[in-house]
């Protein structure tokens, strides 16, 4: 193991998570907030560790798969270990677990909160907390990558570690290239989201923190009725363009290349696209009752639908009082989660098509063992190590989702609690149901399982084996 | 497709039911009770529809996979829908879907019911309910290659769709001869377990069907209090037996061709009884404030744990009752089950055990992709086709688990409830939490929902793959 390349990477990390930071001392100034020497403070510590780091010329700079793995998944660690400080030195959040949970729900994208209510918190923790889910949405290491001039191996297994979905795919050879194309599209994106916000009234700071929100399929919001006490024009803004950000962005790359057709020939937006429709049709028809009229049903039966399919998690309305055929379609959206190569979390819907076609084609076997046919995706034949990787990350999933299920059961709450907890954790979404739903919080949870949680935002968002990998006696031998 | 031998395999699996059924038949003339006109009306429909479908000599003997697979999911359903009518011809359950809910969950060794009690009902049709456990746990068709002589082909592909586990393994080759070795393990445990409950003074038709309901691990008690009424003596014994019911039935081959070392060295067994200890452990510990003194919560804690893992579903206490903690534990055992080749269902500790040793190659590959090592158990190599086949397993499983709560929250329960109730049928247990807990039932569902628990008990008992080859197009056609 190289370890001096990994530690070189946690310090380059570092320094661009003070970058990150400053942003939100600016805030402090404009709001003439002391919170804001306690941000000021941790941006220099973060810049004085990553000096630290990466003070050392390295020599050695090969890097394999297992180093890319480490690396990513420390980063994360140290990120979020540095991130959750300006919210203890400050007292906003004076226990530090507490602090931990929020800024890796925030740099995951989750968007699970242990605080009661966020209105009382100064604008500059406010604006930092939510930028961390602008952060975390299209990856610090993608950030790394397009700034530094790594070699060509190091960028690629990075990469394949931080990035969501089965595959990286063709975007891969070019990977500086890439990374400066995605973070254009992303800019383009928020900049578009905030200009539709701003038209509709919607007040700056409110505004952009909730472009990062939606941005990174984050969801923490900066008011403590989340998205609800917002006009409809503004509330239909924000469906629209969580939506668009669960599209993969290869999509985006098709459309700036003027190549539209491409986006319909993509199986995976499709599926995306026709599970959202679904889901509406259905959630409206059954809740028509609960609203005064089916306009109203439908508008938030589309912002609820948006909302956990892309894992984002803001909320209009408490959908844990919808009728449990709603409600389950909501816990099923969580698992399937938004398009790889998006910023949406959960399993992703490519990964779903490819079970599918697994599934069939192992019937297939069942029924015609002697004919082999190869599965195949967009036209194109999947290799077998993508689908076999694709199997056994659903059984990673399974196994990683019971334990935990187990573990915070010792807290005591009811299993639908207990369940959804973890699925709204592990799939990066935000919410869950009764104890954890959209008006409740994380507080209520023992420090051992918010830890616990913690892990599970860190193992989702990574899609588990970076995180897996840690735990592996082999990672560590000679 | 070999349309005519599935016919005759049907008309054959009938005329057994007939036999099957005159017990019942017998039973009522012990109680002199009227309801027994009805089995006998049944036992002779059974008869000569069975008659009718086997009456044609069979010209054309071949048979592939695809048909053994239709021919085991076609049989099983023939079998519930004759094995339902005596309760609805005798008037005892007046509903159709009600009856062949009950009988269904009967051959598939579910023990669900949709009954808020059953001491009102007669015995020859309490006997028929439990008998149908028995039957079923060893499989139809089993015993069917026990009787017949059919090609050899023919018994390879139906045992392989008929019996628990990811392979049949080493058993295949000589079909008939395993499958008539398997009935008589299956009759010597019985007869113990008969033994053993008569001497501790159990009256004989409570000591009978609590012998069916142990040896299928099905759970049909003839009390309305399941099994908390006997003695502390009674309930140990069951205990003991539930779980041996569940080990895999290999392990009695080498016990009866003194090889107990052998048994020893059997993977599975060894963690299937060590997920047992540590389970019933755990839960002692935790629930040990709820009774009198640790012996009492240890002996509720092993019977409860034996009761779940091995799916048999009998109860001695309102575990719904239980702290999160423990019945969190009792759910994860419910999708465990018992060993491949007993007569328990779940998924069955073999696949969870090649599914944790997929985990582990593939966190192998990712950090030494070059390093290729095979998955080894009980140090033979598995075969590649049967890892697939179990990660393949997992994914049905879950899309089925996943659609069917879906389907059942139309019914407006809470989470835990339908989560439960699907769980508790699609892993042939019977009592799930909350509604259905172990003082609940299944009477409060829809027909709509009572058609897809069926549908699950089926699939489940089968393995999914069979039921599922039924919906696949490729199956129907040339």
């Amino acid at each position: 193991m190289n370890y001096k390349i990994i530690k070189n990477i946690i310090g380059w990390v570092l320094v661009i998570e003070a970058a990150f930071m400053s942003p939100a001392c600016l805030v402090a100034v404009v709001y003439r907030e002391r919170a804001g020497l306690s941000l000021l403070f941790c941006t220099l510590l973060c810049l004085l560790c990553g000096w630290l780091l990466t003070r050392k010329k390295l020599t050695d700079k090969s890097m394999y798969a297992r180093e890319g793995f480490v690396a990513v998944a420390l980063c994360w660690v140290v990120l979020s270990a540095f991130g959750a400080l300006p919210f203890v030195v400050s007292g906003a959040i004076p226990s530090y677990i507490d602090a931990l949970f929020e800024t890796v729900s925030g740099f995951t994208t989750t968007g699970s909160s242990i605080l009661p209510e966020v209105e009382s918190m100064p604008h500059c923790l406010l604006f930092w907390r939510s930028f961390t889910h602008w952060i975390g949405g299209m990856g610090v290491l993608v950030f790394l990558m397009a700034l530094l001039p790594l070699a060509g191996g190091t960028n690629m297994y990075l990469m394949k570690a931080e990035s969501p979905g089965p595959s990286v795919g063709k975007l891969v050879p070019k990977v500086k290239a890439t990374a400066v194309l995605l973070y254009k599209m992303y800019l383009v994106l928020s900049i578009a989201q905030l200009f539709f916000l701003l038209i509709g009234g919607m007040p700056v700071f409110d505004a952009l923190t909730t472009v990062f929100g939606t941005a990174g399929t984050g969801g923490f919001g900066v008011r403590n009725d989340s998205i609800g006490g917002y006009s409809t024009y503004l509330q239909v803004v924000v469906t629209v363009f969580m939506i668009l950000f669960g599209v993969n962005f290869n999509a985006y790359y098709f459309i700036a290349c003027r190549k539209p057709k491409e986006v319909f020939k993509m199986g995976e937006v499709r599926v995306y696209l026709g599970v959202i429709l679904a889901s509406i049709v259905l959630i409206t028809i059954n809740i028509s009752g609960m609203f005064e009229n089916a306009a109203k049903a439908l508008q938030q039966a589309a912002f609820q639908v948006g909302s956990i399919i892309t894992t984002t998690g803001f909320a209009t309305t408490d959908f844990n009082l919808w009728p449990s055929f709603s409600k389950t379609i909501l816990v099923m959206l969580m698992f399937i989660g938004a398009c790889a190569g998006s910023t949406g979390g959960g399993m992703k819907v490519s990964r779903i098509i490819l079970l599918f076609k697994s599934i069939a084609k192992e019937l297939d076997l069942v029924v015609h063992p002697h004919h082999v046919k190869k599965v195949k995706m967009d036209g194109r034949v999947v290799e077998h190590s993508v689908i076999r990787s694709v199997n056994v990350f659903l059984a990673s999933y399974v196994v990683i989702f019971a334990l935990s299920v187990l573990l915070i059961s010792l807290d005591n709450f009811d299993f639908t609690t207990n369940f959804t907890a973890v699925a709204a954790t592990i799939n990066n979404i935000g919410p869950g149901l009764e104890v954890v739903g959209p008006t409740g919080n994380f507080g209520a949870f023992s420090n051992f399982s918010k830890l616990v949680l913690t892990f599970d935002m860190l193992a989702g968002r990574l899609e588990l084996f970076p995180v897996l990998v840690l735990f592996a006696r082999r990672t560590w031998s000679k």
